[in-house]
């Protein structure tokens, strides 16, 4: 009623722009926010669309320039949700304006740009946050929680796999996610990215790393005006494949932990496996965002004859997130994943603090990128 | 924007009322619909918790007397969400008053009750549906479709269980659900009825039922004030409870199959364990609600050596509702049966159709519950 | 070395010959028995196959005529492994003549068979044992352990399900196992045996019962002189089946938990799928034969937030029988049930005790399933 | 019958010995050899210990001088079945006696006895046999059947690891495992060595390799006289632990794959998890030894909308050594990797060739281990 209202501009409409209007729509209905995000603005390129969007998806408003949005008096908050080249220039431009500025991840395409977002939003001084959505999934902040009370003991093996298929037909188009100067990078950024920052989240920062990018199909058919993985249609062109299909990494942490890591897309048969497992000195814990209801967990601790790896379904009203929504047992699902990020996010910043994750993490995510494209080229290990 | 617009009035803000307040909220983001679902008025009889819920969950008005509701001419689709016990004086009520009625399962607390309610809708003429959302899951749309189109063959055997335990604990109250003339029945009105709904979606109509009702423990602590399941305090005064703790039951289908049925709250462990598996003579398929995006098949035409109960994660855009969320892999929860369930509602109302489920798939349900019972007293088999 | 040496006779050398013998030959290679069991001599009316089976499996002898080996003074212990309609005849003679008897599952076709054998070998005074291998299981014996120490407390539900597919193609043909003279039923004999033995193993004995048998495919292409359900061959003449294809039954036991039984021959995908699950007030255990190394279990006393199935291995050295065998980890398989449980009868009989189960547990096993025998013919709950 | 007799020589009765000396007693009880086994004698330092092995393990005779069964010339089969340390110079001298030569693996502690071990066996042109008994559990030979069938086509990803806890707390004590003079290695040569015969039996050849290894527990306490890993006393004193604790390693394979592999004695909760993927073009497989019976199978060409990992229980007579058992559905277990592999080198034997696998897979194997080393100390990628 009387909450301070923070007025949203949403740049970008496809696949994330759904996402995070979902999110946005919902966050207030499942969680008491001390502040109240209002839907005002969503932007993108072609006004038939972007008007279509707002409507379908309860925005108040729309624009087609990006600039009027980061200049209106009006916004408070500015999330970047376009493809990775014009995160850069769109962040930078709503800290100018003294924004409080969201993006998608990964931050920018590249850590130069990564730093100069660093630097804009410190400047501003304004909170800023990164979606680095997976890390809100109730299974996962469960093992964050126990991973802080100690429950796992010293880590020592971190591995985690993000596995798809969506491209392993030779045949699929060259869409904007395979070329870099749109996407950056293919698996790397898109979801490597993704492991690195659950890594970083429950285990903690790299000392090195040591990797493999991989094009299995160097050529693809051109896409035509597609410019999302979920539309495509063939042409007889064909174009270079400018990023990776696969990456296979390693890694050692800080605390002397190991990680492996591998992202696909030429995973056949898998559509979204993104699962890592965490062995501590008590205790290990596995995750699959497939289920992402479930947190696989074996404690040391328990009696003999009785160890195993139990399925806890983190739908209890004790577990993180979860007491917002249903009774136990009953599912959330993805989305729920955003509309959490934005809960803490709103509370962090009702609460005059910076949410997290944040720029600093896009950045950090981005040193860890960076390095291992570095030693995919020198064929050693690198540091972030 | 000139789709005709159906003001609905929804009696009820607890558990259910939150669930169906968000599917009205969301069905029209995610489908494209014939129709516009107002939330016109939310209604419920303590004043201060209905206002409330009415803005929490983004209803335009609320009303403390549900008689005002049904009368309201205002109003186009009334939404009965309460205990069993007040379904068929509402639902009646709003049928003469002319409304279109969605209920809330089971339809009624007795045959004679739900059979009134058939008449009441029959006589009005008007679009009526009942919420057995379990059927709107995509896995159980697409078992439903692989069925209709021969993937299984004849069908032998249906089995289920829906096991649940938030009642094992002795110090559990009295809630509402436990006491026969609110709630009808325990885990049998309650669960039961969910897994003798999918019977009849899926495999067809019930020959005869043989079945047993169990009370574990008769007497428990009063509990006050307390009216739902997720919230609830002891009291030193106890009470007796008046309906089942569980319920097993045989089946036989008009086309020859077998069926058991196994509804329990005292299954330490199962939270929400609603599963059953169906053979056929081509195949078989498992769907458990807990993990409720994927479906299990088994394909009897797989070639020698090959065969196995494969995993379908029923995300894909061909797969029922799927392609109204997110890409394949990406999972949808609890909450979405109900938007897809009120998708299917309204597309009907739109074609000028009557839902499906429907007034007759509740009495059909009523008839299956209370053979059940008759059974249960006889110790023989009864027909429904 | 010095050890009492008990030379076996072994009737019948199919399939269940197959795995005695493995289990004669095994037995004393990964245990450390009192008496020392010695291959005999196998016993079958065919010269030729049995004298080959003889040496593949590891006899010293064979013998066409099962009245030699029951009167020849040489023969210590009299194992009958034959099809369920010479057991009572072979076993009550090897009782008269003072044998050990060992006797496969179900112990008769008939109640009043059973009772003729429990009273020869009550009257005898020998030894006595019945194959029903599965309690042998690491997994089943853990199950057994845990609740007999408490860790399950009040049972309130077991369920269990023996499903396979065999004989889900309708020209598969008629052999000894669809003929009620020779097998005495069909699944119900075969494999719900097999789980009612589970239940009283595990929960105790059995108040009533209510049960419904199903033949499906009621006529069936001769099998010609085929006699095991590994080998068949059609033939254009047709034959009635005249055992059932299925059955289903609920139960009530003794003690106020509820039982639900299914076998079937035609849940098309289940193979060998022996499942069962049962919960107590304080936790519950799922047992799956086709995973015969794992048991799941529930520990309602794990702190709040960390419940969940966890699946133990029951491999460990701690675990009954696993340590006899590899290290934790390292499964072994179905045979080895028929070695513990020789291991186990052979440890009684050293140490002068009839050994567990035996013909009291076959007799009371046949009691339910005549009792279910019953109940299908009366539609009623019957004793047994 | 009049089947030619190969007598045995076992040197070592541990672990391996034990399973070696299991596979010798049944493998001519599952399979119809053209040749007959015969347990000669069993080898062991220790009278007292090894009489004992070969009395409870079936052997005729013992020895205590490895030196003595090599040269007898009543032995037709060496078996080298003692740590690592000592294959080469018994399996070099078992080959200059004309024996033909069974080895455990590893191969042997380093490349270069590995290549004196291959050209012992070359010049004495008899067959020569390794124990990397996995590749015959039947679901890794129903992979490999598809593979080379075409029916997981091009292959893109291989990813294994093997995962153990025994030594994950920091007072286990320092077994002969745990020394480089004994052992070789400690995870590496131990278990990382059966995924990489993995994948090379299943994708290939490997190109270059990168990997790391870790000791996370630099000193312990001595374990005295205790050898193996099964049995271990603590002890006042300790010392450096000399061999790793884990390693973790990337590949590149000949034909493009690429491979990812993790071994662990850190992986608290995993008992024996040696599991491994693999993706094509046409379909994928995974495996899990401990559930060993089992292999998924993705089939990228099933009809749309029914794609999945089915769970094919390669325990159908159709599979690889599975008709050799008990019927579909009831599992064998660890062991009879070991009977398989003895079932094809005897077969190889009496048909005049070398079986598979061999000492050149020894060779090849040890190649990759050593890249591994190599590139743990050059921090950069090797060739094997």
């Amino acid at each position: 009623m009387s909450k301070p209202k923070f007025n949203v501009g949403l740049i970008g409409y496809q696949f994330m722009g759904k996402a995070h209007s979902n999110a946005y729509r919902q966050v207030s209905r499942f969680f008491d926010l001390p502040v109240e995000p209002v839907m005002h603005t969503i932007c993108g390129r072609t006004e038939a669309a972007v008007s279509k969007a707002a409507e379908a998806m309860g925005w108040q408003g729309y624009s087609t320039d990006w600039r009027k949005v980061v200049e209106d008096p009006n916004i408070h908050v500015v999330d970047v949700s376009t493809p990775g080249d014009s995160h850069a220039e769109i962040a930078i431009a709503a800290a100018e304006a003294g924004k409080i500025v969201f993006c998608e991840k990964p931050l920018a395409n590249t850590v130069e740009e990564a730093r100069s977002m660093v630097a804009a939003v410190e400047k501003s001084g304004k909170p800023h946050a990164i979606f680095h959505n997976y890390r809100k999934a109730p299974a996962v902040g469960l093992a964050k929680r126990m991973i802080a009370e100690g429950a796992l003991g010293k880590i020592y093996h971190f591995r985690a796999v993000y596995l798809q298929d969506w491209i392993a037909d030779p045949n699929f188009p060259l869409v904007w996610r395979l070329q870099k100067d749109k996407a950056g990078s293919g698996t790397h950024g898109d979801i490597n990215a993704h492991i690195i920052d659950m890594a970083r989240h429950l285990v903690g920062e790299f000392e090195d790393v040591c990797g493999h990018l991989e094009t299995f199909v160097k050529r693809r058919p051109l896409a035509g005006a597609i410019d999302d993985k979920l539309g495509a249609a063939a042409s007889t062109e064909m174009g270079d494949v400018t990023v990776d299909d696969a990456v296979i990494m390693l890694a050692r942490f800080k605390n002397g932990a190991l990680g492996t890591f591998e992202a696909s897309r030429f995973a056949v048969g898998r559509k979204n496996h993104h699962k890592w497992e965490i062995n501590g000195s008590k205790g290990s814990v596995v995750f699959n965002l497939e289920r992402m209801n479930e947190l696989e967990y074996y404690n040391n601790a328990d009696p003999e004859g009785t160890h195993g790896f139990r399925v806890i379904q983190a739908t209890e009203g004790s577990h993180p997130y979860a007491g917002a929504y249903w009774p136990v047992g009953h599912i959330i699902g993805y989305e729920h994943t955003f509309v959490n990020l934005l809960a803490d996010a709103f509370k962090a910043i009702g609460a005059g603090e910076c949410p997290s994750p944040n720029f600093h993490d896009g950045l950090a995510n981005q040193l860890v990128l960076d390095a291992c494209e570095r030693s995919n080229a020198s064929r050693t290990w690198e540091r972030p």
